[in-house]
Order: structure tokens, then sequence, then C-alpha cells
């Protein structure tokens, strides 16, 4: 029966696999949010589904369920007004402990048909997607609609096709012959079975609730681990959908739809401590602030535990052929979601004796001012601004700005609203940047979340790419921007950064960002430094979600009846 | 230069990679110490060499050494007598760092040749090293031939292959163009840089001091990492040699031989914790006991910690067509080594009632005593009995026989003293048996490793059944064995055991057994119950060793010099 979702949708399988071993340009699902691509009505038809949602229970026929809860706010100024199913934990852990043990047995084709159609009918409904998106996240809607619909398929794809990959590099059944006298041999009968390391939690976070869970959530779902998933109290809508969606997909194929279930909670009476240390967890997906992944690494040991952690993304400006190419692409970076991505840059390091450009040599302050008169020009135009600065998450964020102002540095911009002429009551404020010295380590070599960018006055180049380095290695990075025209310094730049666990990104301009991480291409997170622990995607991401276990039987004898065929 | 080593050991490599994706029989070195494979004068020279060790201080040009340790004594009777580095721990700590910086940007060819001319090297050696293992473990000549040399060598090579796989799986290079508008496109040169987790420790045990370590010490240098090998005080001289063959390839093809170096300790002066603690330190594979295995899981948390741990291996009888080739079997199961392997059947599990044979029907008493009289057959003659059960590598083991003796059960078989004609002040004890019932848990629910058996009483065969699962799911099992003509009692016991996480063999008879676990087909130990979490050898055993991390520019525009070619 579920052959046919894998037959259907074999060939996206197929070019998967192809693009995580080329790991060239492919995507699967369209990024441009066009009635021609996804229907004339698709906007219209999404954008109603979303209002249907507002100031209503959320439909989710899960059991386990006492009460409700939810508080959402939409970044753009109202209230969601939707409530979801408050779970009871351990009657949800025993229902999804039920769940698994059909899924592991189903066959590994079953499995991934069925991720797969998932995926298909989270891309139909990537409207309705962005919308959910826009109003928990705070992003724009063209953001929303790529980063929250078709991005995060592409990544949950991906997932999917490396754990295909890790379960299919090997056979499951085998036989094995060896000489062991001269006339003599023995012949065993062996199969590996797939044994999940189950239960999956998917912890997800307020800013990218889709992007960041799906890798993990579609991982653990595709090697046979049932998954429970608790969205950020600020954004449980676009996961609400997702496993609504996921649970119509299982009950269609005749499986168990508590495979996967939501557990939603409130800010004020969080439930993710006692959920990730219940014993019948085996895979933690995190993605979030430091304090609580570390806390989750160090106490959730009995499980396998990934995490995205926060970091303090640098940037190191030697030279450049294009002044104006390079500070308006760094203007963007910095604008676009209010630098509310964790891959968005922090602290851009510039040399006191200023930088080469094809403007001639600019000072530091020169330097400085240029990426400054960028993100003027770049935001000076409301309508573009606000667009692209989309509104500010969580209040606590907004109020960062005040609070790291205080703490020093020479204010270069100030962190000026911008209207919105939808939504006059967004949250909405534009980066602050501040100046200040290498030796004002306390100030910047912290993460300071959301709108705040520090101009760092070094003293030669090759500082900047010490402290860099440097952020990377101590605070966490998950992203490093590079500017030079010389190519001993990018080499130079390139061996400490990476060195330091933190891809880079050199030189960078036009239409490709910093904070852009592409699916089946860009490795995103290292893993190899403290801003997280695991790689979406590669082979080490999920390998650890299942175990090969044997079984062996001499030929010729009584073969048992496959157990887990 | 060293391309040429790659080169010369490629269709071994292929051989391998075929092999791993296949898990039929294959093996790349001989396990017949034969003179018409090794030289006619191999075993004469291996001798010799073995010889010319004891007594004397042996020859390792590495650095950090203060003064000398190392006090070994054959469980055969005599002591070693060898002396070896005592090293300065924070001076070979840096010595490997250093030479890591080289190693890891060496091509992957470059590394995997240098690992198979290491293993070959070892092989021709194999004889040298089987009288180094007999000397230092106990196990028999044979055994240590077969286990020490030839199958420690395929595990070894096994993980070069994964490893080799694993950082081959993806491009390291590659070319990303994406449509970004109509007319528009934006070409990236992405690389993806392979960076050690380093550096590696690898922690030997005292009775398989190169089968168990090969497979860690291989997959770390292969994927980029400095390796110090922390022999047990008992077993140094197996890897000592290992070591310094390693060094000497090293050297020759040009590189900081400190990307391998031992640390040998004494037993009342350990040097581990304080070396798996180091924050140099990012993987350690270790092989022991579980006390110390968990405290290096709990406490080495900065490092990717791979555990081969202990166990309690069940097996459970139902019934058999051939009653003699499975006590037979079993017989020489559990006499091998003294049940000093890791994969010993401790518990067996027969329902009161008896069970069904060739011979009709058996009582539980009289199944009992039809292994006990196989045993006392398998063991009579002196000169097949010493070959098989080898000698007591450590005291403790041979006083736990009477400690457990004393807490209860009916002796059905003691553990007699065996006669070695060639060494007579070899430790030589055989298997004790003893007689309990399913309730008397605290007896058989814990390790006694060693030659200590227990035939367990169970009411049915269910509980036999749930009792094996148990002991594998609370204790850790590596291996389970099953008996049984119906396929229906084979179904349930290894649906039960595979998902208790324990490898099952079923109704093995002749010359295979259920302690034997052969290289590029079994998974040694599954990651899914207590006494381990990692599995030799499956992708999860290598992949966490490095990552990817990557840089990319956009094309055209300066390149940087490849920083990692």
């Amino acid at each position: 029966m579920t052959t046919t979702l894998f037959d259907s949708h074999k060939s996206t399988l197929e070019n998967a696999l192809k693009a995580i071993h080329e790991r060239a340009y492919w995507s699967a699902y369209p990024e441009i949010p066009s009635g021609k691509i996804y229907g004339e009505t698709a906007r219209a038809d999404g954008e109603a589904a979303f209002k249907s949602y507002l100031n209503n229970t959320f439909k989710l026929d899960q059991p386990a369920a006492s009460g409700t809860v939810g508080s959402e706010k939409s970044p753009f100024g109202f209230d969601l007004g939707i409530s979801y199913p408050k779970p009871d934990m351990n009657a949800l852990i025993n229902a999804a402990k039920t769940a698994q043990q059909q899924w592991k047995k189903a066959s590994i084709e079953d499995r991934t048909g069925i991720c797969l159609e998932i995926l298909h009918r989270l891309n139909q409904r990537s409207f309705e997607m962005a919308f959910a998106i826009m109003h928990t996240t705070g992003q724009g809607f063209m953001m929303a609609f790529q980063a929250g619909g078709p991005h995060a398929q592409d990544r949950g794809l991906e997932a999917v096709a490396y754990s295909y990959a890790a379960m299919t590099q090997a056979p499951h059944q085998t036989t094995w012959t060896k000489r062991v006298s001269k006339d003599d041999s023995v012949t065993l009968n062996k199969t590996f079975h797939i044994v999940p390391r189950g239960l999956g939690i998917v912890i997800g976070c307020s800013t990218f609730p889709t992007w960041n869970s799906y890798p993990g959530l579609f991982a653990s779902l595709a090697t046979g681990n049932a998954v429970i998933v608790k969205p950020h109290p600020g954004a449980i809508l676009p996961l609400a959908i997702t496993v609504q969606i996921a649970r119509d997909v299982l009950k269609e194929q005749g499986f168990d739809s508590n495979v996967i279930t939501l557990a939603a909670d409130a800010a004020d009476a969080p439930i993710t401590k006692k959920l990730v240390t219940n014993p019948a967890v085996g895979i933690i997906d995190y993605t979030g602030g430091n304090a609580f992944g570390n806390w989750i690494e160090d106490n959730a040991r009995h499980a396998s535990v990934f995490t995205e952690k926060a970091g303090v993304n640098p940037a190191v400006i030697h030279s450049t052929d294009n002044l104006r190419a390079m500070t308006g692409n760094l203007a963007f970076s910095l604008s676009l979601y209010s630098g509310q991505m964790c891959t968005t840059t922090q602290n851009i390091f510039i040399p006191s004796a200023g930088i080469e450009t094809d403007k001639g040599h600019l000072s530091f302050d020169d330097a400085a001012g240029a990426i400054v008169k960028a993100l003027d020009w770049l935001l000076g135009d409301p309508k573009r601004g606000a667009e692209i600065l989309g509104a500010i998450q969580n209040q606590s964020t907004a109020d960062r700005i005040d609070a790291v102002k205080k703490d020093g540095g020479d204010v270069l911009r100030e962190s000026t609203p911008v209207e919105n002429e939808y939504f006059p009551d967004a949250r909405v404020c534009s980066p602050m940047v501040l100046r200040v010295k290498a030796g004002d380590e306390k100030l910047y070599m912290r993460e300071t979340f959301g709108p705040i960018v520090y101009m760092i006055e070094t003293k030669d180049t090759n500082e900047a790419i010490e402290l860099a380095a440097r952020c990377a290695r101590e605070q966490g990075a998950l992203t490093a921007a590079v500017y030079s025209t010389d190519s001993n310094v990018l080499a130079k730049a390139e061996d400490a950064l990476i060195e330091a666990g933190v891809p880079v990104s050199c030189n960078l301009t036009g239409q490709i960002y910093v904070n852009q991480s592409a699916a089946f291409s860009d490795y995103h997170v290292s893993g190899a430094n403290p801003a997280g622990n695991a790689t979406l995607c590669d082979l080490a991401y999920v390998v650890p979600r299942f175990r090969f276990v044997q079984s062996r039987v001499p030929v010729p004898a009584a073969t048992p009846a496959a157990a887990n065929a």
C-alpha cells in the first residue's frame, strides 16, 4: 500500500541522493511564492487558512490532552488567540512508545515514502505556512515563505536522503560462508535489524520553527523513531500544522498517527526539562539559546543530543575591489530579519589603519561609515526596510538594544524604528551600530542577539583574524565573512577560521549573503565549536539515530520468521 | 611519495570497501599460522623477536619520556621484565598536537595509504604479535595468533575502509550556481575541509589489546587525528609493537612520527583519568570494565567517547535436533580462553520442564548435565584443554571463582585446574558451572567475569526469553545464543533480544561459536544496551571523528590558496 508513496516520490529521493553526493545547487521545492507554481489562488487560500486558525482551537486529534495551552502573539502586533491541546506528558510518551513499535517494523521504503509525502503536502501548503511563520517569528512575508516553506522542506528532504543513504549503505541480509577446514565450511544467514534509538524529541525555536526543526524531525522519523515535537511557546502554529499534516499521512497509510505528536507548552509552565529527561527518550534535537542547550547536553545524558545553539559571528574586512557591492551586501546581511538569524554577523573587525578599496584607501572611520551609509540607504525606503527587517520576535530582544548601548561603545548608528505601513503596531527596530576597540572584549566577545552590530578597531589584519577565530572558538560561531583582494590574507583567514570550526564566506557581493545556508550544499553548523554539536546535515547527523543489531542462523537450519521484515 | 602506499594497497582497500557494503565473508589477512603463508622461519623469527624484548628496554624513539615503566607478567608463569618509556603527559600531548597540524593536512589518500601500510607490516609480524599477545593476555597460542594478529588487523582495516568511505561520500570541492533572477545567477566555489576532532586516546584492555584497540586507533588516524595509545598495564607489549611499527611508517613517509605515541603506565600509578580529561582530547576509545567506562562517559564530556564495556551474555535453550553438536558447541564457547571473552555466555536459561532433543526429552538436570559432560570431555585431554583454556590473565579473575561459589548456587561442575605441559606455572582454571533458580537474580543478574557459568531454571521458555532480554537491557550484553527447533520460539526470542540491543546467534553447532565476531560482517557491540555505546564497525563509529567545515568564494573572484589541500 504505502509502497506507492515511495514509488511516486522516488525521483525526488533520487535527485536528493544525487545532490548530497555532489553538493552542487539543487532544490526540490520552488522558492518563488508565485501563483504560477503554487496555483493562482494559493496565496489567498493560504491566508484564509491562516486566518481560520486565529481565535480558535487548533484541530489535532491527538490523545493525552488535558485542557489547552497557547498565547502566541504576532510580532506584527496582534494576538493569534489559538489554543492547542495541553499534553498529559506520561500519557503522550506512552502513546508515542506504542506507536513506535509498529513504525520501527515498517520497511525503510514505507517510512521514507511517508516522509516524502509529508514534505510534499507541506510544500503544497507553503503559503499557509508562510503566514504562520510570519506571524509567529516576525519574518517579512517573502522570507517567511522561503525560509519557513521551501527551504525548510529542502532541509527536511536532505535529512530523509541522508537517513535513507545511511540505512541502505549496508545490506539487511547476507549469507556468510567461511571455509573452516580443507573440506568443511560454515554458512550463516545474517539479518541486520535497524533498531531505532527513539523516542525523538524535537525542540523548536521561535525564530525558525520549521527550518531548524525539520532536519531532526525527518531524520528521526525516517530511521524508525516516534517523534514528539515541542515547539517554542511563541511559535507553535507552524509546527502544529506540520504535525497535523504528518498525522494525516500516517493515518491514511494505516499507521498509528501517534508516531508524531505535538507537546505544546506555555512560557510560564515549561515542560521541556521533564520531557527530555524521560528515560524513554533516545534522541533530542534542540535549537535555541546556549544556556538551555548546555543544560540539555549536561542532563539528558541517556540520549543522543543534537544542538544548534548560538554564536558570535565575525567578519574581517581587509580590502575590497568593489566597496559599494561589499557594503551593500553587508548591509543586507545585517538587516535581514533584524539580525535575528543565528547566522547574522555581529562583530566586524577592521584594522585601525583602514582598508584598501576601489575608491582608494579608507580610514577605519570611513570604512565603518560606508557600512552605516549602506544601511541607511537600504532601510531609508520604509516599504523595503519593513520587508527586510520584519519584526522583532521577542520584546526582550528589543529591550537588549538599549541595554547593550548602555554597556558602552560609540554609537555609529542608532536603532531607529522603521514604520510598517500594513502593521502599524509591529515591533520594528533597525540595526544599531557600535564602534569599539579590540580591547573592549567584554562588550563584543559575547552574544548580543538582535539588531546590534559592533565595528571593532584592531591593530592590524592579523589581530582581526585572530580575534575572529577566537570569537568562533570560545563563543561559538556559525558563519564568518572575510573581505580581501589579497589571496594570502584570504588563505590565512580561511585557515584560522576553519581551524576554529566556522564556515567561511569570502568576498560575498550581489545576491548571496553570509547568513544564507543552502540545503544539499552548505554544511550548516560544523559541530566543531561551541555554537552546536551537530551539522545540518551530514552522515553524523543521522547515523546515531538507529543501530544495527544482527541475528545469525546456520544454513541449513530452521530460519526464524523475520521479526523486522 | 606516499601516493605509492595508497596505490600499492589499493586493491586491499577496494576489497574492504566491497566487503563492508556486502558483509559476506571476507578477510584480508590469513588466519592460519602457517609457514607456507608467513614464511618458513616466521614462527621461529617471531618467537626470537618476542624473546629479544624480555628483560630489556623496549626501543621507542618517542619524546617526552621521564624514566621507564612496566611490570608485565605472563599468565603462563613468568615475568616479562620489559620497560617502556614513562611519558611526561603534558609534553606528550603537546607533541601529539604539533604532529596533528601536519597530519590533518595530508590528503585522504596519504593518510589511508599509511594506515594500510601499518596494517600490512603488522600482518607480516603476526607471529611476533602472537607471542606478545599470548604472554600478556593468557590466550592459547592459536587464539593469540588469530585474534591478536589477522583478526585484529581485519578489524583495523574495516575501520580504515569505513573512514575512507565516510570521508569520500561527499566531494571536497564543488561549484554551486543558483539562478537568482531571470538574467542573473550566483556562482560559488565551495571547499569542504575535513577537520579532525582529535586528539584521539585509545585505551586498551588486558584481554584483547589489539583486536579491541585497532578499530578506534585506525579510525582516528585515518580521519586526521593524532593518537595516544594507553595500554593496560598488564598488556603493554602488543600495543608498543603496534606503535613502533606505525611510527616507523610515518617517519619513512616524511611525517612527524608523534602522530602516534604510547602512554604506558603502572597499575599503582594510573594516568588515564588525567589523560582523557585533557581539553586537547577530542576522541576516546575505551575497552574495559563498566565502572571506569562509565566514569569516562560521565567525565570526558568534551570528547566523542566510544566504549565497549562488559555485559552478561545470555543463552536460551528450548530444544535441539542435535544434542551432541549443541552441547559440544556450547562447551567450546564456555571454555575458550577460560570465559575471558566479552562475548562468552554467562547465563544459560533452561525451562524447568526440560528440553526436547534428538535423544528424546531431557529434564532440566539432564540438559544441564549434558553440557557439563561436554565440558568434561573437551577439557579431559590436558593438551587440548590447556590450548583452549589458555591462562587466566589476572589473579583477581581466578579469585572470583571461589568468591562467586560462596555467594550461592549448586555446583554442577568445579573449576578444576588443567595442567599445561609447557608452562607448569600457568594460571589455568576450567569453567565452574552453578545451578540456580530464576528467582536468584542477585547471583546471576550481574557480571561474573571469567570461567563461571550459571544454569538457570526458569518457569518456561517465555520466562527464559524474558530474563535473557532483561539481562541484555539492564546489565548489557554483547551476544545471545538461542537453541530451538521451533521457528516461532526462535522468532519470539530474536524479537525480544534484538529489541534489547543484543546480537543473536541461533542454533550454532560445528565450527562457529557465539563468542566469535567476524570483521566485515558481524556488527560487534550494538550500542543499544549498557554493554557499550558504539559498534565495531559501522558508519556511526567513524563519522564523529571529523567534521566538514566549509569555505565558499564567489566565481570569478580571488580564490584563496587551498588551505587544506
